[in-house]
């Protein structure tokens, strides 16, 4: 936990985000950036950082994890701050305008103006439709494997069919007492070699595996002891378990920016395009988080709303000073 | 003089034009590409292109001919079919819906959609306020030096203080009979070697250099036949003459484009952002040439305006198809 005073504060370390600070950094204004992730890059670093994007703008081909490097170097010289692996709580006006961003640690950054580029939000595990589902979670439910030695000899059953599924359903087969997978289809989303994996596994006993089921209801007093199983929609049986873990992917949610007034549509932010301001005055939204008429959410988009966010906050931290837009050829770039 | 079918008809390769050719090729429309300049990249490629340019996402520093390579081998794979050194001077709508696009050559562009990424517009020479100075055109009055000989053992008055003043008065001094440099001030806005050439010419007697001094008045009767010069804003005199060639630099002027109906604002285009389109269905208006509240003539935004751009001139082409977001790290680039 600490106190920070910054310029803006930027809430998501995205590509979007990143950029920000350099188009801030232009207009002379230093940038704190926090995320939720241990990382700077969000869905590039998060989700496909070996994979080649090819719509970048004079990169006929960059793999994500590459271009998140060039956008550290680029903004560099404009030595931002970070805090990661903290998600923004809070966002709090000040009678004089300006905000006090804090996060789930109790880190608390003031700042003259607020940048949102949270992307699609923070993702959280999507959750099957199982009633009292949420009453047992941590007493035996749970959506992620933390530390796979929580698991060790223990009954376990596992639900889904795509790659997180089957790879610790390999991986915990290992470890506990008895490991079930259970799967609403007969083939896997997830990769070709996992599922043979997983296939020989069951053939051989150390996976329990059940296709064409879905669990359908979870049992117990204090905690989780089974869940009821239903094969092909129709003959239901009951397992017992001291673990459940629905495997289900992951859904972005716009989580806590959800309660700060901010005017929103379909699960995004909705803004004004002459400089992706929202309807509070000193809180902007760029990237994939904003939405307005024609929206794309592409990376090049975002660094676009980027450069006008700027302008404008310019304005909100200088009122006073009339704004010329100088070229970084004819400029260059003066550290900050 | 050729005709030409296409898709979409690009009017400018500056960096925007070039990157419009790579969104529209991602939803598999074929675009051809006119300039009136001999070679592509627009500003980038006439006026800076050693220089390096530190706001393109990604790239901490870039040549600016090095971004022009770039996007050209980025739009590559989408084969665009290029019509260069030719200005574009009608653009007329069929009845169908469809456009014929004109270049001063006679070339007909028949497309689908008109995307105008005409930076500046052409650069035309900037002319001094004299009354009857156009009636002079061509018969002595002229604004650039096309073919040095014209002035063989001619008396020429060239008026300006920049580069190309200095250069030509050094050039054609040689040539002419008689050589007058007007400078309205004492000190010259060229490179300092020029103007120190200049002043030593004079000094020998090669070159008559009139400072402080504005040619205010044109005078002959078929053709140009003295000029009158003002010294210090008082005594006015008289040259006799056989040219008289202002040099002031070029100016942007929107050019043909101005008498195609569309909205126009301060020399730009007025566009919508949904979709970057102008007043003329089918018509789109993108990088520097555009107007809209908050534009910022940057190369990054082009970029964006492209996008959005293509998404709409796809629904102009297929109406009835529904367009679905693809990103190209999901799906690569199809040659087309
Ligand atoms: C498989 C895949 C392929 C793609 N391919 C392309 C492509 O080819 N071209 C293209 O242009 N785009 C592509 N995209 C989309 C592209 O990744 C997004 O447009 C881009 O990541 C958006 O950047 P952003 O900075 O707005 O948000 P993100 O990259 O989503 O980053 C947002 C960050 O904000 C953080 N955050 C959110 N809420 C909070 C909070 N409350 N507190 C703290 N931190 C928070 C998140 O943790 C995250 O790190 C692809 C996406 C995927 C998934
Ligand atoms: C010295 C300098 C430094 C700069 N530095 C930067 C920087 O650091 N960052 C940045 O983002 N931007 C910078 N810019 C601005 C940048 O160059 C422009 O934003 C960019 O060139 C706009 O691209 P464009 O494709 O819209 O237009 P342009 O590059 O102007 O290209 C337009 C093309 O259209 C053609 N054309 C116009 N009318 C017609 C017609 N009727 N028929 C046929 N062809 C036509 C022209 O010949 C031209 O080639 C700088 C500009 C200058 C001059």
């Amino acid at each position: 936990m600490s106190n920070i005073t910054t310029d803006i504060c930027i809430v998501g370390a995205g590509p979007v985000g990143l950029f920000a600070v350099f188009e801030a950094g232009l207009l002379k204004m230093r940038c704190h950036v926090v995320d939720a992730l241990p990382a700077v890059g969000g869905q590039l670093t998060e989700i496909y950082p070996k994979k080649p994007i090819y719509d970048i703008p004079g990169f006929p081909e960059i793999l994500a994890g590459d271009l998140v490097q060039n956008l550290q170097k680029q903004i560099a010289p404009f030595h931002p701050t970070f805090t990661l692996g903290e998600r923004v709580e809070h966002l709090e006006k000040q009678e004089d305008g300006s905000f006090i961003v804090t996060t789930v640690a109790g880190t608390e950054i003031a700042c003259k103006a607020v940048v949102i580029a949270g992307g699609l939000g923070s993702f959280e595990p999507r959750k099957p439709a199982i009633e009292n589902l949420e009453s047992f979670e941590n007493k035996g439910v749970t959506y992620m494997v933390r530390d796979p030695e929580d698991f060790k000899d223990k009954r376990v059953v596992l639900a889904g069919g795509g790659d997180s599924a089957l790879d610790w359903a390999i991986y915990l087969a290992g470890i506990c007492k008895e490991l079930t997978l259970v799967h609403r289809g007969t083939s896997f989303r997830g990769a070709p070699e996992s599922a043979a994996k997983v296939t020989s596994m069951a053939e051989e006993g150390q996976i329990k595996l059940i296709l064409k089921s879905n669990v359908t209801e979870v049992h117990g007093s204090h905690k989780l002891d089974k869940v009821t199983v239903m094969v092909n929609n129709e003959s239901p049986y009951e397992i017992e378990t001291d673990y459940f873990v629905p495997l289900f992917g992951l859904v972005p949610k716009l989580g806590p920016l959800e309660n700060w007034g901010l005017e929103l549509e379909k699960n995004a932010i909705v803004v004004n395009t002459t400089d992706y301001s929202t309807n509070i005055p000193g809180v902007y939204a760029i990237g994939d988080i904003n939405t307005y008429p024609g929206k794309l959410k592409l990376i090049l988009c975002g660094f676009h709303e980027a450069a006008l966010m700027a302008q404008s906050a310019y304005n909100i931290l200088y009122p006073n000073k009339k704004f010329v837009l100088k070229y970084t050829t004819v400029n260059g770039i003066q550290e900050l």
